[in-house]
């Protein structure tokens, strides 16, 4: 080891750093890798944001609200819930490694589901801390005693789990909590396509976290915009951590306004949820194993022209999509992901054109 | 302590989050606590912010570049450096805070200078690190000795410093590094107004880490940007612990364009450096000891109408001041700090209404 790195924390220079999807920079792709929105953000974003950079950035020179307040009580009162329960992060990446930096650490054991969001285990890693994986099967049903028997001061699970869109009823999240004794983060990143949420259990789970993000249903990954609803004594635990200005003017305006057009967002959610279920359904009918989503995106096991599925058959069918530069997302490090593809709900016109390249990959 | 204080690692619960100054909401107030610029953007940087947000702002439901692609290799350009030897964060406060998670952590010592940024402290104490305090006296002059044998794995030094304005030539810093064996971090929020920097020393010195910020010189506090540069390998140790986004797309355009327009910015700083100088020489005849600040504020000594200064002078000045809405910094918790204001250089207007208000309160 070089001398620059031996005066890191020992666990450090071992970290590999989080591999986010390719976000390519030449335009002509077709891009449903990283669940983005296939529509815009709700026009009041870009309004707000010009309104805040009037008088060519005045505004600018002076530093954010340190605690985002007025976006943090108009998501409380969206949530029916106090500013108190609130906590605003850039982007929920940030809401969730301000979560592992307080109940995570060298001393904690921090576990999650397998497959489930990748970035989790980054960010114990980074805080030098134990990870323990409780492993789903096939049914992708909630593995609620693997989970009570954890051990873990905090446990992540998402709902709609990432990457099959399977969605756990409220009822399912609070056996979970009946039974667990640690803190329970629901990342609720995609709640927003499901048929229910978790945030009626806060009132009577102080140890349940739930996390959101604008990046998914609001058309707002660029701004970098989440936040944390949790009892008053989480928030204030986090809120600790958390850097000072850690959301700026910009997304503090935009999100703010985008939150409050409700209606646009009902719009393009009922459309996305409508272009997944065509799709799930058409594929499910011939013959590819689609577990049901409740997220905006499709986790598929494709099937080659032979009728065979499995790694292999996946892998070509993601390098057949890449060739027609159309990014989807391929696993291949997990035994329950590697024989699927998911795919981001796009446009009508991005969907059909994934459709195409199907047919051509299967007469091959 | 309660349940939920009880998950959290033990250290936490006992932190203290950093006090940011005062963000006062409504308006009337002369600003002068933050050190914000008294004078808005380049234009340049509204410009861009528009752009990227046309069309109803569609470009935002996509994720930013993941390592500021763009902007880094601006920056390094700008400095004669490579793309390596850079890395962007959500304001300086954000590398800071990766350097801390880096070089401190719970077996290291992690040392600065006091008085200094406060922040240090705050961000050693999150990750449960052993902190090092090296002492000023009041000559201000840098402790060389004492910093050498701090036995710090990384040492945090503010050049010009804070809150005194006190600037360190290169060759000061040059001799820390030819004694000091671990990672020296020299933050120069406030290099633009200073007469030299230590980007020089950078290709003879690996352990040399510099920090900037947009905050103050560029007059994008709000926007959150700032950068470090430093050694590619300990680049590459920082990017292990970074968030894979953490620069949204319009502090990432903004930057880049506000940076580009150098011309704008040295008629800026040249105008607040004359408008410190005189204020500065203004007080000192005044019989006020006052350090000769290289930064974008003034770090004075009142003395009230009989000639006494101390603790209480002090005090009874920045109240006097808040009563007039005059809102400047006071650091009532060091020996070194509590006889003095910290006043940041504000326009030619702001500068008179304090000197008026000083008057008004000698006066008394």
């Amino acid at each position: 080891m070089s001398d620059l790195s031996s005066l890191a924390q020992p666990h450090v220079p071992a970290l590999h750093a989080y591999t986010p999807g390719l976000q390519p920079t030449e335009s002509g792709w077709v891009k449903l890798n990283t669940n983005e929105c296939p529509y815009g953000p709700s026009p009041r974003a870009a309004e707000a944001i010009a309104a805040e950079i009037a008088n060519a950035g005045d505004k600018l020179r002076l530093y954010p609200n340190p605690t985002s307040a007025p976006l943090r009580k108009f998501v409380a009162k969206l949530h029916g819930l106090a500013e108190e329960n609130v906590l605003i992060g850039n982007g929920s990446d940030d809401v969730l490694n301000l979560l592992v930096r307080v109940f995570g650490g060298p001393s904690a054991v921090t576990a999650f589901t397998l497959p489930s969001y990748s970035l989790y285990p980054v960010l114990v890693a980074i805080q030098n801390g134990s990870v323990k994986a409780v492993e789903f099967d096939r049914s992708m049903r909630l593995p609620v005693d693997a989970i009570a028997a954890s051990g873990a001061k905090a446990f992540f699970l998402t709902s709609p789990n990432a990457p099959t869109g399977v969605a756990f009823a409220p009822a399912e999240i609070e056996a979970v909590l009946q039974r667990f004794d640690g803190i329970l983060v629901v990342d609720e990143a995609y709640a927003p396509f499901a048929n229910a949420d978790c945030v009626g259990l806060l009132a009577k789970y102080p140890r349940l976290v739930i996390t959101r993000t604008l990046s998914k249903a609001h058309a707002l990954a660029g701004l970098r915009v989440g936040y944390a609803l949790a009892h008053p004594e989480v928030i204030g635990l986090l809120d600790r951590v958390r850097d000072s200005y850690n959301v700026n003017r910009l997304s503090q305006a935009g999100a703010l306004a985008a939150l409050s057009d409700t209606g646009y967002y009902d719009a393009i959610i009922g459309k996305i949820n409508r272009t997944r279920d065509h799709w799930s359904a058409e594929w499910s009918e011939r013959g590819w194993f689609t577990y049901e989503s409740q997220a905006n995106f499709i986790f598929t096991e494709p099937k080659n022209a032979a009728g065979e599925a499995g790694p292999a058959v996946a892998k070509s069918l993601y390098e057949f999509l890449l060739s027609r530069k159309i990014l989807v997302r391929y696993f291949p490090s997990h035994a329950l992901t590697a024989s699927f593809l998911r795919i981001s709900v796009g446009t009508d016109d991005e969907m059909l054109a994934v459709e195409q390249a199907i047919q051509a990959w299967l007469a091959k």
